[in-house]
């Protein structure tokens, strides 16, 4: 696959963003995403199954990851602790690509039907994170809180990550909002005008 | 509306969830839930838009319902806590429709377009959950974590409640985990293979 065209995945996807971004994700075709990235319509689809692949490819490795992480962490961990070592897992994955991020994001927000896709790859990772931490011996109920909690944790830790002004590193703000989860859940912040 | 056919609303629900679960929702027609509940198709759009909207009615009510119960609880509450009393409210809500919850649950779960439909209520729901918070001067990364997991509470204890065997409250089971989510959040539930 590729042999004779170095990058070819990755010169498609930034020529799909690019594109999404400057005309829109409906108004753009498969044919002119293969042009723009200089290669042909038969390579894109060696790639990516059809134009709104591009922008979820990817998920199946990171539920891997993700329940590969949970597994990993110490037979005596919190589940709390294992979801923690499942998001350091996943946020690595993300660090160099927040350019990629913030443009794919950006086409997201703007169509109902990928907002749609998204909110199902959210909830693929909560059943993820659930079973790993089943397979650990937590609890039902306990599990699908803790992994429910665990995808809050990385769609607040994301959303700041790729914020216009943001430099902190997104494993950086996970365990922050994970912290701040810690801080909530014992009943602190209480609202800025009691404080 | 509906001087002339009472409770035609709750009819057409009715006669809906059971067509939708002996032949498949999307088998279907409005004309033949409105046959079933000796109605017109008239009638049926008088109330509802369209076939899904059946199962999706109440959504905003229930927005609007978490808002106010939030808004009022006491200032000095912390979030979490102001979460609580907007999940109480909410619970209340479904308290007296187990039966319908449990029929159309089946339903939604047998059909993709409906769960994704389902998603985005969720998402819809924590986004109105958020902005509860905010308005009560709770600082934004906190607002969306309180709110995600309270999203996440309800979640867990409505599919504890509608389970074959479940007879407890759906308030109780929310409180039940809230106090559970805190137990999480706090490192408690170590696997149950290390008690």
């Amino acid at each position: 696959m590729g042999r004779w065209e170095p990058n070819a995945r990755e010169r498609l996807a930034k020529a799909a963003l690019d594109l999404y971004g400057e005309r829109g994700y409906e108004q753009t075709t498969v044919a002119e995403i293969a042009r723009s990235a200089g290669l042909t319509e038969r390579t894109f689809f060696r790639h990516y199954a059809d134009k709104r692949e591009v922008l979820f490819s990817g998920a199946i490795e990171l539920e891997q990851l993700l329940t590969r992480a949970v597994a990993d962490a110490p037979p005596s961990a919190a589940p709390i602790d294992a979801v923690a070592s499942g998001l350091d897992a996943i946020c690595a994955e993300f660090e160099e690509r927040r350019d990629f991020a913030r443009k794919r994001q950006a086409v997201i927000w703007a169509t109902a039907e990928l907002r749609e896709r998204e909110l199902i790859k959210l909830a693929s990772l909560a059943a993820a994170f659930t079973e790993a931490l089943r397979a650990r011996g937590v609890p039902p109920s306990a599990a699908g809180l803790t992994a429910e909690a665990g995808v809050a944790v990385f769609k607040v830790a994301f959303e700041r990550w790729i914020a216009a002004d943001e430099r902190r590193s997104l494993t950086r703000l996970a365990r922050e909002s994970l912290d701040e989860l810690r801080t909530v859940a014992m009943g602190g912040h209480t609202p800025m005008n009691e404080v």
